[in-house]
């Protein structure tokens, strides 16, 4: 009899604790299906790994390497264009994108202080690839968000090992969001933020193509989940009094697809992934480093380091045919960002600091009042 | 006995009709409060005239001028900047604006083959102003979307005189909404768009400025209204099948503030307005031509034509106290566009083609299953 | 005897007129070969047309236009690019031709206060051509410069039949410079400027490709002609005592080539124009609208108005082949603004006002004594 | 006897040298008078410090650092602008000087491979200085040229010390030219480059403004000196047979002045140093990163780390002013570069290279047959 009492009471606390966890799937976030496996690695060959720094009461960053493809980068380079929602941020490598519109290596997200030792880590690795004997130049895009308020970011414990095992690791496959890589100490919202990432994938009849979007969220604004007012409601929005702490953060936000798109309009999806962060109630603030990298893996598309001939053949989408993938870029964008606050759990940091992940049971109870939850 | 029968079905009627109605009063965006007329005209000095022009079976145009203040602009210039979300447009002035920091005259919307027209009406006002007798260059400003839905846009029937009317019948106070002035026959997710207004005051100790916004209406995506998912709740969105016709349109966007911000951290104010389009489920399709022009009517920013000294002194905003002014254009033009689709109202036009007004009824539904109208 | 004194007179008149007569084919600008007419027109395919209108004392001003080809460019537009070296002026497109990366419409230049006469003309020029029947949108790119020194530029005489001959008198062959069509009342470094052009075509081993420039030249500096310090010794630059007028002026620069350039570096090509202009002593400066206008005639980067596929097939330059093209984008430039000034002629206008030509005997003795005549 | 013919031949020998010898104080480049240095230190405050690393037969290289003022410079930033001329480099910092307007940490210039290491070290600076205890952000301004034809840039030699020391090392008074600090291994026009620097000073009339520049030039075009065609005349132009070496290099350029140019008018001053290069030749190749850094040393422009309250009271020049700074910034970047030329001497490196300076004698002669050396 006690027994099963004591089931019963553990089925119960499962059940209010399934109440309380939030999962993303419980909402539906745009109109467009998501990719198998909702994440960027549902753009084909893209790659993603993290290096996670956790240690003591004050070390918590990291590292998050983004692969457009498996080969040499610098050999084959990709599409690309970086848009600037809010330039408050140590982004390196945009102004070569922009001129040349190609991505030559591996994409690093990391924290504010480590953004030199990210370059020189990506310099490292390309100078060491075979085939790369004789290159001298290399264009490291590394982007950043300021963990400064749980991870002792002055001790600028990241090294060039860490970048690199990030580059290493990285596989296609599920990706691991929340409290790792390069979003182990991030506060989104006033709440943990971290990484996340989502996908949208276009029917045959507009395409057939994926764009998959990853994030690094640190911000701030007025939290709006699958369009619910829920930092309205828990009154933590910026500027309100409860808010845990000024979230004058960034995002960084990556961008790939597999559409044939040319840098030009790969500099177009960049920007709708910025209509995407304001979905979330994001506001770009005063300090704020919001960028978008996007970048194409299409086959058509791929830049030699030196090429053959002059002329170069591609197969790119036209202007006309665009807008889908826009609207898959905005959807996956929004997604990304409430999967990080999702995904994210406490944590405790530098100075006794707390970051509180979101409070599930209201979150949800808010979600559900405003007939938001999936059934 | 009929009689009383009667009255009773006239006012069962009235009161459904009335249950029907949209009225964004219902309805709350954001978190800071509207100004006083919940129009661009609570910026002090902001004036806004309208010309509406409806004839015959297929002229659905017109024209809308806005005036940062009521003396001669070209004589004291008001620091400007100019956001482009997405070029598919033939705005005027931009690169002026951008380089000199600055607007010299009204701002003047219309339809997208009536700009040169436009262009001409500004100028003339320009040089006929007392004290501009030398006048030899004037910088017009001139956005314009695309009515040729309703419109039958190749007769251009817009002609100077029709601007300079919109000019001078400029006014503060109320701003009529809707299908009126620039926004007579445009067509916003698939519905009727048009001209709308809002605004946001800050608190005193976030400044307390005023931010007024006024749009131009007729651009696609996946409609959302404070939240809630209303375009795919009706399947109207973009790529749906049942959207009335592919809006694949634009969206002009007027910021005024008293804000005094000058011209950098105005084009910052201006991108935060896109945050706001994007929040209505605005997609900018590669057809759309969505632009933002902010001003600050900040007499401490004003720019004499011809400066007494070499050095100008101002009283700007610091970088690290715009935020808040950012918030109120975000919540502002959210709230714009949402009440140029509230105020529009059913038009026939060119062909016969039908531009319908937002499904009251249907949306109000939709607004009371998702808990988004307040009691 | 009489006779042959008054023959020997003639031909010492004669010859000293030669001795004080400017020909641009007695410098040598740059290292690279001009094409056969040394002209934007050496571009296959490009036209070129004038409307000057000059009349009584004050009316001198006028209209190019230039055509990228000779079929229907709204049907078939060209890739595109502008750069605004310093933009205050009133270029109308600019941002379309950003977006899009392409040209619609034939390039208008014009005065200042035509540009919406000028968007007009393109318009219903556009409007009306066989095959345009349903088009409801145009991007006219119409630039300008501010003749209003010679020319009583507030009558605005240029109608839009002005801009339509202009457009309808395109021809390929010689292009007439100095002060014809929209150089007609210019001022150029203190001098009489106008229209120029001149051309490059690299040798085969650099893809043999021609770059041609054509420029409407109303603008000040420090004149450099050939390297020859021509502003300094004649101590008619800008800043100095002894300028005819302050020549706060603008420069139209477009750039034609047949390189297949798609639009990203075609805006790499129209900032090197720019580089042309320094070499002339232009210095952009504040009151000048100095921007440049790129296009591609290239027929493998032709874009259809409605592509039948969603793929364009593209064969465009490499990154790394472009620079030869942008070298030949500088001597062009630079050659073309001086022959702005050597083909002008003296203009009386507005208010008596004197536009003189440059000094072409004390040009000469200037060249001469630094050895920049060719024998 | 023997002692008469010995002092004979070394007379003889000296004025065979001094003929050689090239000066910058031999020709005259502009209209403007140089400052007292010619130097980018005429600008009062600013400091500039070398690190020269050579060593062994392959390590040609080395760091430069430019310090606006002898302040915190995190706790007093500087206004300041960044143009693109050609995006092929490695800029560090350019997007949040865009977005904010300024500057806060000391302008590093190195090599190419270094930029990581120098943002690190910036930043250990800056974290490092008394009062910076609580700043968890910094903004890194590295700037480099690839050394890499006379540099075995793949050692990667430089330190975060050496970064350090330039910055300690910085002074004010005369700064070393030619083959030192970041300039040490740089080649320009296939000859040897380096650090050059130059100013101009404006008349009081014209505001009495300095604007000084340094360069490290590692660029190719066709050499132009003081108006002669040199490159031409010497056969070593871009593309020309007889040129060393492709110099698909750089130029990173820092124009500083007293002059108070807000953000906006620093960005369109550093657009003008472009048309500097344009005059020496330099044609912005495809491979070259050429950018320009420009800041204003005013103090009624400084900008409070933390502003006490949020209205900045500034005095800043007025557009109508500022073309004579912009003239200067013109000339004052042209005479940089001729003197990073002529104070470069010939430098045996990697791979047994050799950079050889420019040839005095025959420059020397070039210059008197075009009648540009001063008496």
């Amino acid at each position: 009899m006690q027994k099963l009492l004591s089931l019963l009471f553990t089925l119960l606390a499962l059940s209010a604790a399934a109440q309380r966890e939030l999962s993303v799937s419980d909402i539906r976030i745009g109109v467009l299906p998501a990719g198998k496996l909702n994440a960027i690695t549902d753009v084909a060959g893209v790659r993603v790994g993290h290096t996670t720094l956790i240690s003591g009461s004050d070390v918590r960053t990291g590292v998050t390497a983004i692969l457009p493809h498996g080969s040499n980068l610098f050999k084959e380079k990709v599409p690309a264009a970086i848009f600037t929602g809010n330039g408050f941020g140590k982004l390196a490598g945009s102004t070569q994108v922009a001129e040349l519109g190609n991505l030559e290596s591996p994409v690093i997200l990391t924290n504010t202080l480590a953004v030199g030792t990210a370059i020189q880590a990506v310099t490292r690795y390309t100078l060491a690839l075979p085939g790369n004997e004789e290159v001298r130049s290399v264009n490291a895009v590394v982007g950043e968000t300021n963990d400064g308020y749980l991870n002792n970011i002055r001790r600028q414990v990241v090294d060039t090992s860490h970048v690199l095992a990030a580059i290493r690791n990285a596989s296609d496959g599920v990706v691991a969001e929340g409290n790792v890589g390069a979003g182990t100490g991030t506060m989104c919202f006033g709440f943990k933020g971290g990484i996340g990432t989502s996908s949208r994938k276009l029917p045959a009849s507009l395409g057939g193509y994926t764009v998959g979007v990853l994030v690094q969220t640190n911000f701030g604004g007025v939290l709006q989940i699958a369009g619910a007012p829920v930092g309205r409601e828990l009154n933590t929005f910026e500027f309100s009094d409860q808010l845990m702490n000024n979230a004058d953060g960034s995002c960084m936000i990556i961008v790939a697809t597999d559409a044939p798109l040319d840098s030009r309009n790969l500099e177009r999806l960049a920007k709708r992934a910025f209509l995407g962060l304001g979905k979330t109630g994001g506001i770009a603030s005063n300090g704020s480093g919001d960028y978008v990298i996007a970048f194409s893996t299409a086959n058509s598309l791929r830049i030699p380091h030196q090429p053959a001939t002059a002329l170069l053949n591609t197969h790119a989408l036209s202007n006309d045919f665009v807008s889908p993938v826009f609207m898959a870029a905005i959807e996956a964008t929004e997604e990304a960002i409430i999967r990080s606050l999702f995904a994210a759990r406490d944590m405790e940091g530098f100075r006794g600091r707390q970051g509180r992940s979101l409070p599930a049971g209201r979150v949800r109870t808010i979600l559900k009042n405003y007939n938001l939850l999936k059934k």
